[in-house]
C-alpha cells in the first residue's frame, strides 16, 4: 500500500472524528468509490484517558501513552499524515508532547495540527478579515491555542468574557444537554448559549468566530451567523489533509 | 490493546463506512467519550478494484486480494469482530471467498454478515413480519443475498420485475442523479426511484422493505413508507456489532 494514506486519531470524542470523515468525503472531487483518498480512523475511545483532566492535572492517567501507540498503530496502516480531531488536545501537555515524541522517533507520519490549520484557513480563503473570536474549552482558552495561531498569520483575535465561557462550556459538557451528551440532533439549550457567545463576540468586534472545539459544528452548521463569518477547524482539517495528499482532488 | 475492538473494511464506499460508524455512536449508550467503544475504519476507497465488475466478470481485477490484506491490518489494530459495509461485496465471489481465505488462516477477527444480521434483525425486533422485500443492486438480487438469508428466518421473499430492479440501480449508479455521485444531499430522482420500487413491493405483499444497499438509507430515512416498515442493513449491522463487543451497551 504505497500511496497516500489520511490517518486519524479518533475518539476524543468519536462524533468528532466521524464529522472529519465524513467532511473528506464531501470534499473530494469523486464519481466513483475508487475516486475517494484513502483515510485510516482509529477510534480508541475508551483506552485514551480523558485528555482535559489531564491538561488540568499532570498527576492524572496520561493519555499521550496511548496515543502515541495508535499513532504507531496508524503509521502501520500506511498513513502518511495524520490528524487528531479534537482542539483541547493540541494544548501542549497532550499534543505538544505527541508531535515532539514523534519527531523524535522519525515517525513516516506528518502531523498536521488544527490550530494551525484553521487560522491559515482563514488567512487563505477571507484574506480581507482582521479580528477573529474562537469559542472552545477552558483548556483552548488557557493555552492560547487558536490566539497564537491567529497572531502567528497576522490577524487580531477578539477575546471572550469568563461568563460568556462558562456559556460555552456548558454548551460543550454540561450532562443533560450539553453537545457531548446530546449529537444527533444537537439540544436547542446547546445551540441558545453558542449564540449568546458569538452576539458577544460580533458586538466586541469579530469578522468570524472559530467554532473552536470539534462538537460546535455539529450544532452550529450555518456559513454565516447574525453576519459573522463561523469557521469549523473540522472543515479546514478536512480540506488540509486532502491537500496534503491528492492536492487536485480539493473541492474548491 | 486487550479490550474488543470493532473492525469495519470501508471504502465500498467510503459514506457507507461513515454511515456505519456513526450508527455505532449513535446506538451506544454513553455520557462521555470513554464510554464509547473502539472502532478501527479502514476506507481504502482508491485501492480496491470494483467488486461489482469482479462479481460480474471474474477476469477483472479481483478485489478480495487487497480486501485480506486490509483484514489482516484491521487484525492487528485489534479488531476482534469485524464487518464490510457493502451490501454487494457478499456475494459469493469477494465475502464468501474472504471469509473462507480468513477462517482458513484462523483469523482473530470474526467476520459478521450483512445480510444474515438483517435478516436476523427483523425476526428479532419484528418477528410478525411475514413477508419481506429486498431492493439492492443487480448483483445482490441475482446471488439472492437477502433472499436466502430471509428464507433461513422463516421469512418470504417478495421479488421485483426487471423493470423495477432497473430504476433501483440507476438511483444508485446513474452518474448524474444516483446516491453514489451524490450523497450529501440525495438528488430527488434517485428518491423518487426508490419510492416507485416500494410501492410495487407493497402492492405485491411486503410488510416490510429491506433497503439493501448501504447507499439506500441516506435516500430513504423514514422507519415506515407507505405503512411499510423500512429496514436498514447498516443499522442492523451497527447494533449486532455492539452487540458482539459489549451488549449492555447496546440501545434499545
Amino acid at each position: 500500500m504505497k500511496q497516500p494514506i489520511i490517518g486519524i486519531l479518533g475518539g476524543l470524542g468519536p462524533a468528532a472524528g466521524a464529522d472529519l470523515f465524513q467532511k473528506i468525503i464531501e470534499n473530494t472531487i469523486a464519481t466513483c468509490d475508487q475516486d475517494h483518498l484513502s483515510v485510516a480512523l482509529l477510534s480508541y475511545a475508551d483506552i485514551i484517558p480523558d485528555r482535559s483532566t489531564y491538561i488540568n492535572d499532570a498527576t492524572q492517567a496520561d493519555p499521550v501513552v496511548q496515543m502515541y501507540a495508535i499513532m504507531e498503530l496508524l503509521q502501520r496502516c500506511g498513513a502518511t499524515v495524520a490528524a487528531v480531531p479534537c482542539v483541547t488536545a493540541h494544548a501542549y501537555p497532550v499534543i505538544g508532547r505527541l508531535a515532539a515524541q514523534m519527531q523524535a522517533a522519525n515517525f513516516d507520519t506528518k502531523l498536521l495540527l488544527m490550530p494551525q490549520e484553521t487560522a491559515s484557513f482563514i488567512k487563505k480563503t477571507a484574506p480581507h478579515i482582521q479580528k477573529v473570536g474562537a469559542l472552545g474549552t477552558i483548556a483552548t482558552r488557557k493555552h492560547r491555542l487558536f490566539y497564537d495561531a491567529l497572531i502567528a498569520e497576522g490577524i487580531t483575535p477578539v477575546y471572550q468574557s469568563d461568563e460568556i465561557q462558562d456559556l460555552v462550556q456548558a454548551a460543550i459538557f454540561n450532562p443533560e444537554y450539553g453537545i457531548k451528551a446530546v449529537s444527533y440532533p444537537v439540544h436547542p439549550q446547546a445551540r441558545l448559549h453558542l449564540e449568546t457567545a458569538i452576539a458577544y463576540l460580533k458586538a466586541e468586534g469579530a469578522e468570524a468566530v472559530i467554532l473552536g472545539c470539534t462538537e460546535l459544528p455539529l450544532a452550529i452548521t450555518e456559513p454565516w451567523l447574525m453576519d459573522v463569518m463561523m469557521i469549523d477547524p473540522t472543515l479546514a482539517l478536512a480540506k488540509a489533509l486532502i491537500q496534503a495528499v491528492a492536492p487536485h482532488k480539493l473541492k474548491a
